[in-house]
């Protein structure tokens, strides 16, 4: 047996108010004058100075504000790589991404895709990069995805929703500062914060468990009950916590993987553009046979917190987007091996997949 | 406020038998036919081929059998520097550190001392290293101090016991083969998994704690309880969960503080030569004032295990012996306000300090 050689964050920064080292952090690492930093930064914070006045810009360093309404796709990756490149002298120092995990998923691809030549949909699979990234900074605006600190970034691409997986993905520095969560609505924050909550129960009742996911995930889990279950954290507390359950739910997939609800998940997102928080509480709310324990838990926070999910997405779908959707999920090779074994071919059947799209 | 940009290990493989991938992950970091790779084994390993035969050699490369009876030395690190230059013809390709906290630390201080001038010595303390170290991995043997994850290099000097502290300390990359603790004896296994123990004690009760540290120091005082309390887990769980313990509470300390008890331990190291993790038991035995809750635990675990601390061991020593002892501990500031906060000072004093390594 060959254990994966992880690929860590290089540097990490926690604390309230830390996002004001950016600059410290950034000026040893600009190349020359002509070599920008981009700031990709998600499009909820134009006109909010409170954090665009943060930003430390110099040269021809530049801020483009992308919208996270819709999921990443390799197209856009694309088509920004192509803009940064024609509007700048140089190659860029460094790509910032401020924002969740769409914007930290695109920062991670375009400094990819930067300095590797072809199309972004190229690298979607496992180990396909051939040259080192440009270096790349991810600021978390919204916690759970663990975009921080995995080693992939998901993109739609023409024919599949897949990461781009390689050794050279990982951010060379995080800034964790709880307190740039603080305006994120509510229904926004239990999306994402379940997010890191079925990555945990994913990876707990994986058969890929190691001794290193499991202690990730546990802790996760624990600070996820924490935030979502107690009554007596304040505030800052819970942004603290949800900080932190994301890294360490991103750390337990990191060495093992997801399930179930991943791969179904990313069925939705791929043919209706669901978001992936959203969409994987839209499945999950319907997995109590593979995941029992977890899911009932779930609906009770779900209740607690007056979440309403949306109903019947996949009423007017025809057998044919049935089938792209079940393509799409069952694609998912690892996933499926990790939540059913081995043998997971003999224990999911399309018709299984079909009798649960249909109930969401 | 400015947090701490702390600087992660590079690379890590969890997993039991992981030791077999050491020769693929080292291939090609290989400089050049006449730059070895330096192996640094725990003298216990010598003539156990088990462990042995597994270390890959190839032209230059040097394994270095080293005693870890005595706390490493920065006069041990000069020597050891100096005798890899003069027995190779280029700067060594890689540092491989095979042991406890003691071959770890070496590694680390090696690994720095090749690319940086003058002596160990001085760069003992915070942030004096020029540049980068020598590519370095640590693959550890017992579990506990995590020193496979931790920015310093905790050495005994002509003046002080004080680690180097830097960003170039870091391994590169980390094995961790739960399997490789098979044979420590029990007396080493506790005090060193104690070493663990007393940094999430001294971490989750220190002013210095942020979310960061605590959900990391709560994860490995958890594993610790579950594995010197609980009665049900495998030898194997019991390996596999003290080598993630090590790693948290390496990480709750990186971004964090130890205290009282590795103060005063480093005072006994420095003049007796008292083993760190024996050292850290034999203090942290009568710091009931300082951590109530964290010494009665102890004590049960000890009693549980049959341990039986040297006692007496301060017997002999004069005013000036306790003296230096004092002024060792009392030199670590920052342990000390991260144990009794700002006013530290006003908290603690010599007479205090003197009475307690009389008890011991």
């Amino acid at each position: 047996m060959t254990y994966k050689n992880y690929p860590m964050v290089s540097r990490v920064v926690f604390g309230r108010g830390s996002f004001n080292q950016l600059g410290d952090i950034l000026e040893p690492k600009r190349l020359n004058e002509r070599a920008p930093f981009i700031f990709l930064v998600d499009d909820v914070f134009k006109g909010n100075s409170w954090l665009t006045s943060r930003i430390p810009l110099a040269y021809d360093d530049q801020i483009l504000y992308i919208s996270a309404d819709e999921e990443p796709k390799t197209s856009q990756v694309d088509e920004l790589v192509e803009q940064i490149i024609l509007s700048h002298k140089d190659r860029p120092s460094g790509i910032i991404g401020i924002g969740g995990g769409t914007i930290l998923d695109l920062a991670k691809a375009i400094s990819i895709m930067l300095t590797n030549e072809g199309e972004a949909k190229d690298y979607q699979g496992w180990d396909l990069v051939k040259y080192p990234a440009v270096y790349h900074v991810g600021v978390p605006t919204i916690s759970g995805t663990g975009a921080e600190v995995s080693r992939t970034t998901v993109l739609t691409g023409p024919e599949k929703k897949l990461g781009i997986n390689s050794d050279y993905t990982p951010f060379d520095q995080v800034i964790l500062d709880p307190e740039l969560t603080k305006d994120v609505p509510k229904d926004q924050w239990f999306y994402t914060g379940m997010d890191c909550y079925i990555h945990c129960i994913e990876s707990l009742n994986g058969t890929y468990l190691n001794a290193f996911s499991q202690s990730y995930g546990e802790k996760a889990f624990q600070l996820c009950k924490e935030i979502f279950m107690d009554n007596d954290l304040s505030e800052k507390e819970m942004q603290d916590k949800l900080m932190m359950a994301s890294w360490h739910g991103g750390m337990s997939i990191a060495y093992s993987q997801v399930g179930v609800a991943h791969a179904m998940s990313y069925g939705l997102s791929y043919l209706l553009g669901t978001k992936h928080g959203i969409g994987n509480c839209i499945v999950f709310d319907h997995l109590e046979e593979f995941y029992p324990e977890g899911v009932k838990l779930f609906k009770v926070m779900k209740a607690k917190h007056n979440i309403q999910l949306p109903q019947g997405i996949c009423n007017e779908l025809d057998d044919n987007e049935f089938d792209i959707m079940i393509d799409i999920a069952l694609s998912l090779e690892p996933l499926w091996e990790n939540a059913l074994g081995k043998g997971w071919k003999q224990k999911i059947s399309r018709e299984k997949l079909l009798s649960l799209y249909k109930k969401m």
